[in-house]
């Protein structure tokens, strides 16, 4: 079963080694994979609702911080406007650390393979759960 | 009182429009002022003081993730090997966000006034309370 999850996990571009994952863990998993998936269709809507829906969430990038749900969907668009750009994302997560019963720390690596120029990082991530469900309230990205 | 504050503060390089801080809040920014203190009187190994003494610490740069203390520690006297690469440091807190009884996030600038060329970047920390002292479990500098 192991075996077969991480093959899935693998062919969805999302790599990690887990061992007894809790279903927090998963959930969070989940939304990560479903990222994956929404930006490998060219999604960024769908993508971006990985990020909780509010003005409070916060992107850290390369041109500072924005803030809010809008304005980071609007950065993703701007920064990849087309397929090409965007190329096919894979994840490899290297921590899911809980910090409190609501509030989960990610650390991962992303790669973009792509037509126009391959480009790689790592990123940081505030998991939170609102409302019962899962969020990226912020994400730090270089 | 307040506005004596913002001075010192502002005198230590350390900028932070708060209002009603708590002890917890005071205890993260001290660590934060002896960070700037130390840096400019370019004594790494008394800034460096602000991580957890673990091998679990985390520093995720532009070269990826630096693991422990030690490495911490010796990626900074890699990376800043004289006064003139160090420069003056300062900060500007941003945030400083309560994600549990033990543990922060803290999102803030920084800058380096140099002789050989001035930098800045952001940074996104996770604070935790280890052993009643207010560490840096986490630093995501870009």
């Amino acid at each position: 079963m192991k075996k077969l999850l991480f093959f899935l996990y693998t062919m969805l571009g999302l790599t990690y080694f887990a061992t007894a994952q809790n279903a927090d863990e998963k959930a969070i998993l989940k939304v990560l994979d479903d990222q994956v998936y929404y930006w490998n269709k060219g999604d960024l809507n769908n993508f971006v609702k990985g990020y909780w829906n509010n003005d409070s969430v916060m992107f850290i990038g390369s041109k500072g911080v924005v803030y809010g749900y809008q304005n980071t969907l609007n950065r993703y668009k701007q920064s990849y406007s087309d397929t090409a750009k965007m190329g096919k994302l894979s994840f490899k997560i290297l921590h899911v650390n809980k910090l409190s019963p609501d509030t989960y720390y990610v650390v991962g690596k992303f790669f973009l393979k792509r037509s126009v120029g391959d480009a790689e990082g790592h990123y940081t991530l505030v998991f939170r759960k609102i409302n019962g469900e899962w969020k990226i309230v912020s994400d730090h990205s270089s």
